[in-house]
Order: C-alpha cells, then sequence, then structure tokens
C-alpha cells in the first residue's frame, strides 16, 4: 500500500489489511513501496489480473465477504486452469467515501477465510477512493514447475481429443436467473444452492495441478461453456461438437430444466462457472477418472474435438439434432 | 486479459494492447488466462501496484498518453525506491462506455512510448466496462539480485545519515498549482515545465540501481518532501531536520518563490513529484555525487537523520528557524 493512502481516512485499511499480509514476509509488512519475493528454482511464475464492478460484476448490496470470496475465486480459477499453485496477490481497492469499517470487516474477513482456504496471502497493493462504484483489482501470483503450464491450445494433435468438463456447469448461471426473479422447478433449499454456486465458485486448483502433462488445452468456464469451448476450438485450429444430454447438472439445475427444458440454453451458455474445461486424449480417460476420485471432484467427459473450421461449436440434444443458439457465451459487459 | 471482455465492444481492447505485449513472451500473446515467466536465477520479483481514479489522480480530460505516462511512471517510481530493474506489467482497465477508439489509441500510444523508453512490458490484465470514471489499475513486476532491495528504514545505524533526493522536488505541486489557476511569477514557458513535471513525472530507475548497497533507506516522494521524510525517519526509528534553503529548486520554481516565498510550503509539503529521496552515510557523499554524474540527475543533500522522537521532521529557513506547517504532506486518498 502505498504510504498516502494508509494514513488518515485510510489509516483502517492498514488495520484490515495487514493482518492478511502477516503469512507472506515478501510483503514487507505492507511498510514499503513494492513485495519482494523469489520464485522457487525450476519454477515460473504465473500472473492474472481481475478486476470486478459494483453493480457489473456483482451487486452492490452483495455482502462483502461474498465479494471477497468471488474476487479471489476468479483469480484462483484462472491459476488453476494453467495448472498452477496460489502464491500470493496484490489488490488494488477503489473505495467510495461510503464504505464504512463494517463493510471493510467484512470483506478482510471474506479475504481472510479465502487465504486460509487456499494458501494465499496479500502481499502488497494499493487503496484509493473514488467517485464512483467500487472497483476491485486482483492480481494473482501463482508458481508452476517450468515449462509445466497449461496450454490453452491443444496444438495440431487436438482433433478427437476428449473435452471434460469439472464439477456441474450452469449453476451460476441459473443462480443469476434466481437473484432477478423466480425460476420454476426450484425450492428454497436448491435456490439457495444455486445463489451459493454463483457468489462462490470453487477454484479447482487440485484438479488443474492434476492436469500438468495431461490435458492438451485447458481453460475456465467464465464464459459459458459453448463460448469458452469455442475458445479453445479455435485456438487448437479445429471445431467441437458437445453431447447436451453428457452435460453434469447439479440436483438443483436437473429440477429447473424438468421444469422448464428451455433453462437449457442457460446452462450451456451462461457464465461465471470457473469450471475446468480440458481436451484429453481419449487413451487418457482412466488418468482424468482417477484424478476426479482422487480430488473429490466429478470430471465428465461432454464431446471431442473434431476436424473443422476452427472455433466451431455443435451441440446436440439428447435425440442427436443440433440446439441453435444465437449467441454462444455470456459477457460481462 | 479474460476472453469476455476482449470480444465485441472490447474487441476493439485486443487491437490497441496485443502490440504493447509482443515484446513479452511470458505474455503468451494475451490469448491466455495469464502470463507465464521466469525471474534470473539469483533475483528476486519486486511487486508494486497502483491505481488512479479519473478526477482524483488525473483529470478526466487529461490527454489519454499523458495518462498512461502517469500511470507507468508512478509505477516505475515504486520499482525505482526499490533498486529493481522494469520487467513488466499487468494492468486492469476499467473503462465507461463513453471511452472511445481515439482515447484508447492515445492511450496505448502513451504506453507504448513508456515501455520503449524503460525496456518494460505489457504481461496481461483485465478490461471491464463501468458506470463510473475511469479506473486504471496497474501491477508493475521488477527483478532485482536477491537480497539486494533497497530498504526503506535505515535501522539502528541511521542517526547521522545524511538525507538526499533526486531532481528537483516541489514542482509537480507548483504545477498543481498551475492546472488550478494562475501562479504569479512564472511565464508561458516555466508553467508549462511546471505542468509537465505533474503531468510525465521521471522514474529515477538509474539512481534506484545505483543505489543498491549504498543508501540505508530510500524511498519515492509521492507525498511531499516532509510527508515522505517523516516514514523514512519513523521507520528508521529516529527524527530528521532539513534545511530548506538546501532544496534544489528549478528555475520555475525559483521564480515562483522569488514571487511569493510562502509558496515554500507547496514545495516542501506538496505531492507527486516522484523524486527519490534516500539516506546514505556521510563519508559516501562522494559516491553519491559520482551517481549523479553517471545518470545525469541531480543528487542534494538537504538534510540529516538526528536522534530524536521518531519521525519528527523539523524544516528550518534560510535563518535557521523552524517552518511550522498543519500538516506535512499531501494525500491523494
Amino acid at each position: 500500500m502505498t504510504t498516502a493512502e494508509t494514513r488518515g481516512e485510510f489509516g483502517r485499511i492498514d488495520r484490515f489489511f495487514k493482518p492478511l499480509a502477516a503469512g507472506f514476509p515478501g510483503a514487507l509488512g505492507l511498510r514499503n513501496d513494492a513485495a519482494v519475493f523469489g520464485v522457487p528454482p525450476g519454477h515460473e511464475l504465473v500472473v492474472t489480473t481481475d478486476a470486478m464492478v459494483a453493480g457489473v460484476h456483482f451487486f452492490a448490496d452483495d455482502s462483502p465477504g461474498d465479494i471477497a470470496a468471488k474476487l479471489l475465486a476468479v483469480n484462483l480459477s484462472d491459476l488453476a486452469a494453467m495448472g498452477a499453485e496460489p502464491l500470493a496477490y496484490s489488490l488494488a481497492l477503489c473505495l467510495p467515501k461510503d464504505i464504512d469499517d463494517d463493510w471493510l470487516a467484512g470483506f478482510a474477513a471474506g479475504l481472510a477465510a479465502g487465504q486460509a482456504a487456499y494458501a494465499f496471502h496479500l502481499s502488497g497493493g494499493d487503496s484509493v477512493s473514488t467517485p464512483g462504484p467500487v472497483v476491485l483489482a486482483l492480481t494473482a501470483f501463482g508458481v508452476v514447475p517450468a515449462g509445466r503450464a497449461l496450454p490453452r491450445d491443444g496444438g495440431p494433435d487436438a482433433v478427437g481429443a476428449l473435452l471434460c468438463v469439472t464439477g456441474t456447469p450452469g449453476d451460476a448461471a441459473l443462480g443469476l436467473a434466481c437473484a432477478f426473479g423466480d425460476v420454476p422447478g426450484v425450492d428454497a433449499a436448491q435456490r439457495d444452492y444455486l445463489l451459493e454456486r454463483l457468489r462462490r465458485p470453487t477454484p479447482r486448483l487440485a484438479v488443474g495441478r492434476g492436469l500438468r502433462g495431461l490435458a492438451l488445452a485447458c481453460l475456465d468456464v467464465s464464459d459459458g461453456v459453448l463460448g469458452d469451448l469455442a475458445h479453445l476450438a479455435r485456438e487448437s485450429g479445429c471445431a467441437a461438437v458437445v453431447e447436451a444430454a453428457r452435460l453434469p447438472l447439479s440436483s438443483a439445475a436437473a429440477a429447473v430444466l424438468a421444469a422448464d427444458p428451455s433453462r437449457l440454453r442457460d446452462v450451456l451458455t451462461g457464465g461465471d462457472d470457473y469450471e475446468l474445461l480440458f481436451a484429453i486424449r481419449p487413451e487418457h480417460w482412466p488418468a482424468a477418472a482417477a484424478l476426479a476420485r482422487e480430488t473429490d471432484t466429478p470430471i465428465t467427459a461432454i464431446g471431442r474435438l473434431i476436424a473443422g473450421p476452427a472455433g466451431r461449436v455443435t451441440a446436440l440434444d439428447a435425440a442427436g439434432a443440433p440446439l441453435v443458439y444465437d449467441r454462444l457465451g455470456w459477457t460481462h459487459d
């Protein structure tokens, strides 16, 4: 934190955030102009930045603990998609004047919980005031053995690869629908589950690590399964086919689809799931299944990369007929 | 850059920003979830984050090239204060919908110019929309030989150390005064000079490198000479005395002070100079003078660290009488 911002009104930042850096010597107690830390020999640094704006990426009245959890999760998910281990993060906080100590305490508590869960530490940052909405920009640092970061494109051998996802994508999109109004088919507990999946995605770090040397290509689903699959296929120079009936559904999502089958579109094209989507050689499926067991994380094969126009994605319904959507993915902007 | 934001409306970000990452292989062409790069053997990473908000840290109608230059400079200045070499940076852009291609082109051109000047490269980032003002959060990565980062506190031997500054602090504060209205005593060229110093501070990277092993403590002056000196003294556990008459003035600043001696207060307490302020043993002054010559950067001794209450700073006028100000520094919050 630069010193101007940690004095006076923002001395409270110091109070709430210094404890978050206590476990990371490189943070130098947040007293310096910068953090200083090494990367273990034989390793590379993996760096990702994600910004979130109140009213765009989260609801301004979401609990500050949920906001902190999501901010960490979306960045940790990027590290997971690279096969990296979390190390530390730098945080830029842009706060309106009406943010009070209760909000900051809740936000810091949310960060502390995430740090403890993922062995992740605050290394530094900046806090400034803004006349606009809350803006949070986090830059996450991870480490990966040199040359072992997961690629995003499958290369020339990608055709024929099995496409797999972790968890139950689509929950976050249905959670968003629940946040905006009634969704037929869900009971209160299922609604809460879907909202929780929206607000507190689970970064798939253990799966990401386990995919080193196994995944031909990997990314995290932030824009919807079909949209992100189009990216993966495009960059691999091939097309893809997905069998919608294979898509793993949570019981809450299954209840929604039973009441309204057209919600399949939300499941396939909705964003914010932060599950991993990856391609493996078919003969490596047993290794993927073993990884699922070792990490207690569902892994499901949902389709294939196929020869065809780069980035073309075909989703087939249970009868084998193509599903046609006007867009494949979700964008926050 | 995450993919959602580089499509559609923000495809233009891709167009303007990918070229900035072309010289840095670790950026992976901005196509991935993250950047991947190594740190040279025997070196540590130095990381700093600074955020700037339109209307708070810069004028919303400042030229986008100036805004880019300042964003880079304030972060590079933090690297300089640690004695680090610039390596790369991650950038979070939060842009209102009315930001147009001309603005982005100018901003990217400003980044490109700064990158070329300082061998600095875009490694990644995020771009999102905001209903509020432009917010720019930059996280800069530098490298320093392990264990050689400059400390911020001088330790127990700091008492008696000579306090030195680079350049001519105070110009930025007078430039800010010029931006807000007429400042008696300056002609048009001097006014332009002061405004330029405000808008385009010079990171003192070569001096910072040269201070490795020489400076007992170092920081960059972002909050005003007296305010930052108070930080340095407080963390060194001692007091400080500054002789105002020794403060190096640009000819523009000298013209302002000749017309209105009370402006000395702006020079001593105004922020945004981004000059280095550091402490050295008196017997090392010849080495500092040599560094000034080698780097074409003025270095001036302006005072001493003395025994006394930690953080107490006394500024003396030309007659040796203490100058009393109600606050020592400037805060943007």
